[in-house]
């Protein structure tokens, strides 16, 4: 028997706020045109390859008479990729202007991701099966997935389920590889006169789908607020313990907004950011020193406690271990692996590992705790290539300084004691109930999305900007999605690609986080933001992430 | 440079609720005294051991003209063991009583534990430090310690300490074996006439300090909302990508109140119970063969995913293996490990723990995952004991699972998909800011622990019941802690002590989910109770545990 939590049942009754001009009902939203515009790099290769939907202009909605053709909709929508919270509220704005606007009008959720719609495989919404998700965290709405739309045979197949069912547009609500083929889709729908228009959403925890146009992708704030709120109560409890330095990985790959907000909300004595790991081309060895001197200095305060924040994918940004890998790789590559599968002992097959690597990455092998050494030759993937996701960075980083402190100890530089604890904190947060902010914003994106589809809008993304202030004070458009594209190289092909926010260097989030840091390390700083509020004081419950506060101020 | 979060500076401003009793004011509060106590077992023994504070009587504050004496009081405070989230409040309840009572009283923190009292680290608490734990988690107000107080010598010197600094009173913060050791001290207080009397607080996370006395102690409430928040948002998350089963361990060594509670609030697939596990003499073999027929039942419905709660201490539960653990201890206890140590290969090891164990033992070490048997025999403590602490149960039990499930495939009875995901939490909720329930529950214990020490009395615990009610409701007052003892053999000798509270298989908590589990094991029946809420609807933010509601409503 499903059983509703009391927050759960106090959550439906929540009203998101949508940005003022589209607060006057659906017959008081009218369109102001912005300048015609041009992709961030490489224009002509993006204009050659979006004939249809390049060059178009930014738009944004104000309040005034209602101009949209009156025609029936039928919107088909589809969640894409890793789950990010207040995905169900950019469902339910876009089902709520879709029957303000119509009551005849029809939302179909297509069922596991961009799969459900070449597989048909999809519920139509009502209000009472709306009515269960509104404000919760999750996307078993309609459930999500991974594959991909890009080639033209899924295309003409898509053509096909949208003629069956007469959809006029579809939404896809997904991340910078969702949102660059929901483009793709909408030139390949224009370029076949379908009539389907194409709208993307920006969602990913990861917070690396942000540009000059979308301020911040949803669930990066409750996300960040999750890891925040358990980051901090491990503070405390560091601090009040005083005996563990706890080493803490935070989802995200291939950048570090995650770990960089969460260190924002917490002030850990140290975060490592691997944008800036790459730039300075550090080594392992130099990471783990870094890390040990601050725990040599608080030892020497007494302070035998601490807090790292690790990024999920720092060892991708170490370039010696991305040698090391390569070279790994390429000594088992084919047949090569069944000389190495055929010695018995670990013994055996260090000596012939160290045989076949250069030397500078046999060092770096060298240094890292068997555990990992063995990981890394045993548990590759059916390619036989070593999976760098499995690798527990947490661990190997405390490995690595436990390893430098005993060093430092022997040689009568460290007298204190450290004790180490991990965590990996990633599922815990893509589900949680939208933050107020969250809910606002997806709601109002969504919302937004059928408006851009009622004003026949197509290869738009959904754009809710201003998002540092009240909700009143946002401003609703669209932005063509071929104006955030430029050419990068794909497994060998020239592609047209949403470009990757990474932490920047010189960007205020990390200049405030550098510029603290050292004090950090050595002093006990911690913040402890405690749990996502979702009632109370407006600056408790109403807040947005630090990284938007202080990209918003420069 | 320390930062409050907006959520710290709102929980300044909270004013945490006292028992109705105690809301007259200081001037209003009398003693009503209950009957003659005697302890739950052993009554002659007890008696004899606690002459001077055995068969004291009960009892309840209530509305009345106060009839203490007018005496300067210099009351201690210390904390005692693990975090629990409120400690800060019992501090606060107590010392805002004290000066209510008499601003010359002086209220003395003794630093880092029960060691404090023993080597004189203190502060003397003001307004202005105080003000800045209000309503705040973590025990980093004094800090806290494991050392114990148990040694007549230990008792001179705290003495000696009391008398130096004319301490009236000893309030002790602390789980069943501080409050056993209070009780004791409380004895050696009186036998010795110092005229210092000591009062016990219940706290642990844990769950295991409750008997008919005592609802609960303090911290559970806050520590448990905190894990359900997180398998919650993991339950919403695996019914979302619909590709994982987690395997979630929680805190909880000698009792499983913690997983229990979590899953009356979660309704997960799986949560195993330690305590039935040693009633029903399970082994590792039957425990997993029930949660793969959960896993294939779920597949069956096209369900490959799925959550299953692993209390921390499970495997000291089951028989066999505490055989198997006495029996490797046994093996390479003393020089006897030296041969073991000589050998160089895995293989050459297992043979040698092969001829070692009996064959049932070397059945149970046989079907556990390489990476546990190796554990057993290369991390040893340093008297050479098997470290079943570092065992990860929930690694353990997902491959336990998945050979099963591979037997299973490979005979045609199972046909699904079985990927795993593996959590630990534990450190993430004791320090975690109290919920509303804890945050006055503590007050009301530090409060009433001065109203105790102002009448009098010595060797009680501070006593708040009624607590699945509102605060106005709620009964303040006292229990001797004699009356909670019984002797227990420990560690070769009969020990007075507080019983410890293990999961009850006839209680009213265990035998709800009893009843329900089986459909939670083949349905999804997950519920999401989110983050806690210190603001809201009262039902949101001011509800206990489902434990607590379920043992009252017997």
């Amino acid at each position: 028997m499903k059983e509703l939590s009391p927050l759960q049942k106090a959550r439906y009754q929540y009203q998101p706020k949508l940005p003022g001009m589209l607060r006057n009902g659906i017959s008081e939203i009218c369109v102001k045109e912005g300048a015609a515009t041009q992709s961030v790099a490489d224009q002509e290769k993006i204009a050659a390859l979006f004939p249809n939907t390049y060059g178009k202009k930014e738009i944004t909605f104000e309040k005034g008479t209602n101009t949209s053709v009156a025609k029936k909709q039928v919107v088909g929508v589809i969640l894409s990729g890793g789950q990010a919270p207040g995905g169900h509220n950019v469902v339910s704005g876009l089902y709520d202007a879709l029957k303000a606007t119509n009551k005849d009008n029809v939302l179909i959720g297509f069922k596991g991701g961009p799969s459900g719609l070449i597989e048909d495989k999809y519920i139509i919404f009502d209000d009472e099966y709306i009515d269960q998700f509104r404000n919760t965290g999750g996307f078993d709405i309609i459930g999500s997935g991974r594959t991909k739309l890009e080639t033209e045979e899924q295309f003409a197949i898509a053509t096909e389920v949208c003629k069956k069912h007469g959809v006029t547009a579809i939404v896809i609500i997904g991340g910078d590889d969702s949102n660059t083929n929901a483009g793709i889709l909408a030139e390949y729908f224009a370029a076949h006169n379908t009539g389907v228009q194409v709208i993307g959403c920006p969602k990913t925890i990861d917070g690396d789908l942000k540009n000059e146009d979308i301020e911040c992708s949803f669930g990066f704030d409750t996300a960040t607020k999750t890891y925040s709120e358990l980051i901090g109560n491990i503070e405390r409890d560091a601090n009040s313990a005083k005996k563990y330095w706890h080493f803490i990985k935070v989802m995200g790959r291939s950048a570090s907004h995650v770990a960089l907000e969460c260190a924002l909300e917490t002030q850990p004595n140290i975060c490592l950011i691997g944008e800036e790991v790459a730039a300075k081309k550090m080594s392992l060895s130099q990471i783990a020193n870094q890390i040990a001197d601050s725990v040599v200095a608080r030892s020497n305060k007494g302070m035998n406690f601490g807090v790292a924040i690790i990024p999920e994918g720092i060892v991708e940004f170490v370039p010696e271990f991305g040698k090391l890998i390569a070279e790994i790789n390429e000594l088992l590559a084919g047949s090569k692996a069944d000389a190495f599968n055929a010695l018995d002992s670990w013994a055996d097959k260090y000596a012939f590992i160290e045989k076949g690597l250069t030397k500078e990455s046999m060092a770096v092998f060298a240094l890292l705790p068997e555990s990992i050494q063995q990981q890394l030759f045993l548990e590759r993937d059916p390619h036989g290539n070593v999976q760098v996701s499995l690798i527990e960075s947490e661990k190997l980083f405390a490995e690595l300084v436990g390893n430098i402190l005993k060093d430092r100890k022997a040689k009568g530089e460290f007298n204190g004691k450290f004790g180490t604890q991990h965590h990996f904190f990633g599922y815990e947060g893509r589900c949680a109930f939208p933050s107020n902010f969250d809910a606002d914003y997806c709601y109002s994106l969504g919302y937004n999305a059928f408006m851009l589809i009622q004003y026949g809008f197509n290869g738009y993304l959904s754009k809710v900007s201003n998002l540092s202030k009240p909700a009143e004070q946002w401003v609703a458009g669209g932005m063509p999605i071929t104006k955030m594209m430029n050419i990068e190289r794909r497994h060998g092909e020239d592609k047209p690609v949403i470009r990757k926010a990474l932490v920047e260097l010189d960007g205020a989030p990390f200049k405030y986080f550098e510029a603290h840091r050292d004090e950090w390390a050595v002093e006990t700083c911690f913040t402890f933001p405690g749990a996502i509020q979702y009632y109370g004081p407006a600056e408790v419950c109403d807040l947005t992430t630090r990284t938007l506060a202080l990209e918003k101020s420069k």
